[in-house]
């Protein structure tokens, strides 16, 4: 997988946070996550990324830990004043609900995107799930992407409903979750939401169904590539399994340097398969230990997991 | 798929009734219904099935209707005086909610099933979900079939555990969906669950979850099989679905007369295709009608909407 693709490097755009977790199994205060975080380490596994995020002086030297010696460009994560945004959830028994205790924006509440010269352009975009204001500003700044990916989250389709219209103009690949969007859409059933979604710009649109795997609209009306979730035994930490999926997803896609049917339902399973490592541990814990042996293992084991011929 | 595997013919044992069904799109009354309905026209498609069940008078030649020009022997289809088993039920709008508004069991009441001598050296046997103390009588009646696959529900998980305890011990194949799953395990976690079930009795799990696919383990410890549902633009009448997917499962394993990993997961997806049909319209109507032309297309379909390579 090499540097040298139509669609490399990703321009990641997103949060960089301090998380505080509270799950069945324990908890942890101020590890490392946000969207851009998880996107980028795991996109990295496949392709060069230039990551744009704010953190305040209590980030210190974390991001040198996490992202050196990975393929991500730091020269857009700015330090300011101030501490780092905060994020706290507590998960239930099951880990199917998550209350969020609280969020502190803190430097992220005056963040506005600036993309370096180098950067603007950036043969893949990736915007992460911040205020579509702050997309649309990304997106003014770069110079006619080959590919727009894009992340939102109920909170937006609710409270910036007009901004995230324009976003979506603009886009080519939405990764949403199943719930936001039926949201997005007006419509319970997935395929017709996936259609009214497609109507207001995005070609592709991605939904994430959490343990049921992921559901992908394919170019041809009406047809779809649909993967099911590893099964997992335990999972420990589901916090980032989504921008984590996403940077798979986008990462191997850009590596592939091609957007064709083939290429993007093998891009879904690499993006499920990051994920899949990602919920094992707390934070980034597990992808920061992740090698190429064991992607390539577990892709061969969604192989087995799904395969079968015609006998 | 001819009629000589070592797997054919199938004997079925279930509920043959009279639905009627109230949905967002419109009602039906009296209406062909019932579990060893839907299993035996499914299966059909595939093998030879003998029907074991009891009808009452106001069946009257439905039985013709239905079953006949099918590869489906209907010596073991009894009618006695009295009422068929009548079931109403009404969808709530997006038809993920159902609520049963009346069960009449009439003629099933007295049900017990009579195995015709002819039918006892049958290969497989498939136990409809019925009463386990029914289940287990029809176990008693036949002679070391290679294969026992049934269903059950919350009804008799809850109702009589003991006697479903003993069911399990003489089945192979257990086909629940997930939320039964969790109640017969007591795991909330569907590896785990499928794990203490096999720990049971039955050497192979198949998880029914609805528009999500299908989960089935493998025999090597800890390895599964999973297909997702084909996205439907409309699901019209999902009464009977699960049956039909049963139908179809042991029907296409049936037909190839081996469990190897390659059958298994080839009869998943036969199960899921005939469901997908099923779905489409009230009662039996879609699957009346369906061809192998039909069958062999959207199975197809499914190798699209699932296959990826390693690039």
């Amino acid at each position: 997988m090499s540097g040298s693709s139509p669609l490399s490097p990703i321009l990641a755009v997103g949060s960089v946070a301090l998380d505080t977790i509270k799950n069945p199994f324990g908890e942890v205060s101020r590890v490392v996550g946000g969207s851009a975080t998880y996107f980028s380490v795991a996109a990295a596994f496949f392709t060069d990324v230039r990551l744009v995020a704010v953190v305040g002086e209590d980030f210190a030297d974390r991001g040198a830990e996490l992202f050196e010696g990975r393929r991500i460009d730091l020269a857009g994560l700015q330090t300011v004043p101030g501490e780092t945004f905060r994020w706290k959830g507590e998960y239930g028994f099951d880990l199917n609900t998550r209350e969020t205790i609280y969020t502190k924006l803190n430097v992220f509440e005056q963040f506005e995107p600036t993309i370096p010269d180098a950067y603007r352009t950036s043969p893949v975009v990736f915007l992460g799930n911040i205020h579509p204001r702050l997309q649309l500003e990304v997106l003014d700044q770069v110079e006619k992407p080959h590919l727009v990916a894009a992340d939102t989250m109920n909170y937006w389709i609710e409270g910036a409903p007009e901004e995230l219209r324009e976003v979506l103009k603009r886009v080519d690949i939405l990764i949403i979750n199943d719930a936001e969007a039926r949201e997005l859409s007006g419509e319970a059933n997935l395929v017709k939401a996936a259609c009214v979604i497609r109507a207001m710009g995005p070609s592709t649109v991605v939904v994430k169904k959490g343990e049921h795997g992921v559901l992908m609209t394919r170019p041809c009306e009406g047809e779809f590539f649909a993967a099911p979730a590893m099964p997992l035994e335990q999972v420990f930490d589901p916090t980032g399994a989504g921008d984590t999926f996403a940077g798979g997803f986008v990462g191997s896609l850009a590596a592939c340097g091609e957007m064709s049917d083939a290429a993007m339902a093998r891009a879904i399973i690499y993006g499920s398969t990051i994920a899949s490592f990602a919920v094992e541990e707390f934070s980034l814990d597990r992808l920061l230990r992740l090698t190429q042996e064991d992607i390539k293992e577990r892709f061969g084991l969604f192989r087995r997991l799904t395969y079968f011929d015609e006998g």
